[in-house]
């Protein structure tokens, strides 16, 4: 018998969702849930409904692993620890500092539901964070980065959109390759946060707008890019559609470290991922979770996961005999 | 209290275990064990015995988990199954096609004993095998890659070393570079065993040897050299010394693969390792897995293991909380 998935929030994320499902054999879409009119909602995969999202509840018992595709923000600090009492659950709460107060809130809605609440699931957190802690597991002595890019970040992308006179805006981070050479060489540098990426930015500006103002106003943003070194592109609204529509995203996970018994030799262990759709390959990571989300609450266990306690054979369709002797 | 581990065997590899426990503050080193006179064996470590291997089994009570540093040819296929009834045994295994049989006996020994035998762990079979289950969870739809090198291939090394006139040699396994861009590029080549790498010899030749016989007996040598662009270069006994003494290697796993309901969105996810000492970051690893078999092993677990069966954070001394909070 198929998992059953359901979508909860049909965004980009949720499609990604609907997309993957379909790639895997081994499961089915149930049910989509929206806050928007239903009706207005149309999504890929034939014959199946689309609910408003108060309707979930009602659908516990034929719905294996709810995946959850709101914000982090505002909507899964609540609606992770709600589904997660009436189903196996997998979130993509990407708010780093508060994951552990997220953890506690899930961890026990989960017990209480005797359900899986599986979160944080991604690429960063997700498989960027794995691959963080299975090299400091490796090498216990070494220094760890992490460089984004090229890719496009919503938040800064918002942030532009946001000044006065700018009509729409594509924000990419670009990790800067001189830094990524000195890290895989193994020097150990101290990078600032200027040294480790740049930003480019392409702006589509209302007509008339003062160009060197908008410019000034983003390079000087706080938080956002006055640490930064930034390039801004004042582009036609054709040309930013034609050229800047994918969301591509991707980066890199490096540790050095040193073994030996007077720590003589180095090891440069490197994850990368360059993806030409960021909420479809986040999306891939989280139905493989739902899976893993499945299985181990058939087993009889509950309660908040991470990707740091999922043994990886969960999460692949294939048998253990299959994997040991194809992949191993 | 710490944990405690034994070393079974004082090679390249159990040095390199020494080595790696010394780095991890949960461990301690409490006996090694040798076939050969322990009185003609230094260890690094201070106030820790050297014992014969048939004093092992008198140990049971007083090891935790023994680390076993044979070779896959002879030594482990035995050595694992007859450990794993009275110890947690930890093993690197690397004879692919032999692994589901070896697994099997293992398993039985492990179970009759109530320990936890973990098998074929180190970096293939071991961290590329972990990051090929991943991918291919994650992206059910794409191709594999796996390249090996720059590194020493130990096997190439002794073949060379036994031809005719040949007094010492090294031998190089190198990833093609243009190969690897397609692969990186998502071009999903089908790439020939000659077009993935080039083999590069050192070898040193005894005075007065024919230099084309044995360059012509290398490149041709049917298995090991035949199907590969081979270059041999004679050197001499310093310089093999000097310059060829390390003993690195390192490697690629790449998976391209597509999401998208038409499959329209390309994704590569690549890991790499550029190791300056094989056996010391394979030992590296294998200590990891030695503090996960003993976790799992006080959990109630028994039975036969790989590293498809290990949820990260048994793998780390970081507490689950400290984790959460600074790596994910």
């Amino acid at each position: 018998m198929s998992i059953r998935i359901g979508i909860m929030g049909y965004g980009n994320l949720g499609r990604g969702i609907e997309c993957a499902v379909a790639q895997n054999p081994d499961m089915e879409l149930k049910a989509v849930f929206t806050r928007r009119d239903p009706a207005e909602v149309k999504i890929l995969t034939e014959n199946v409904p689309v609910y408003p999202a108060g309707k979930a509840e009602e659908m516990a018992g034929e719905i294996d692993v709810l995946v959850l595709c709101g914000g982090s923000a505002t909507d899964l600090p609540q609606q992770t620890p709600k589904y997660a009492r009436l189903f196996n659950v997998v979130d993509s709460f990407d708010t780093h500092a508060k994951i552990p107060e997220h953890y506690a809130a899930v961890d026990a809605a989960a017990k209480e539901g005797g359900k899986v609440g599986m979160i944080s699931v991604g690429w960063d957190p997700g498989m960027f964070s794995l691959n963080r802690l299975y090299a400091n597991a490796i090498l216990p002595e070494g220094s760890d980065y992490t460089f984004w890019g090229k890719g496009v970040s919503q938040g800064h992308s918002d942030a532009i959109r946001r000044i006065d006179g700018v009509k729409d805006a594509r924000q990419y981070t670009i990790p800067v390759e001189s830094a990524l050479e000195a890290v895989r060489r193994g020097d150990n540098p101290q990078l600032t946060v200027r040294q480790k990426h740049t930003r480019e930015c392409f702006v589509v500006a209302e007509e008339g707008a003062d160009l060197a103002r908008i410019e000034r106003e983003i390079v000087t943003m706080p938080n956002y890019f006055d640490e930064y070194d930034t390039t801004v592109h004042f582009i036609s609204e054709e040309e930013l559609k034609r050229d800047h529509s994918g969301i591509p995203h991707g980066g890199f996970v490096i540790r050095s470290g040193c073994t030996g018994w007077n720590r003589e030799n180095k090891h440069v262990i490197e994850y990368s991922l360059k993806l030409d759709s960021n909420p479809e390959f986040t999306a891939s990571v989280l139905v493989a979770y739902a899976r893993a989300a499945y299985r181990m609450n058939q087993e009889g266990q509950a309660g908040c996961r991470t990707v740091f306690d999922v043994a990886p054979a969960y999460l692949s369709a294939m048998s253990p005999e299959y994997m040991r002797s194809h992949l191993l």
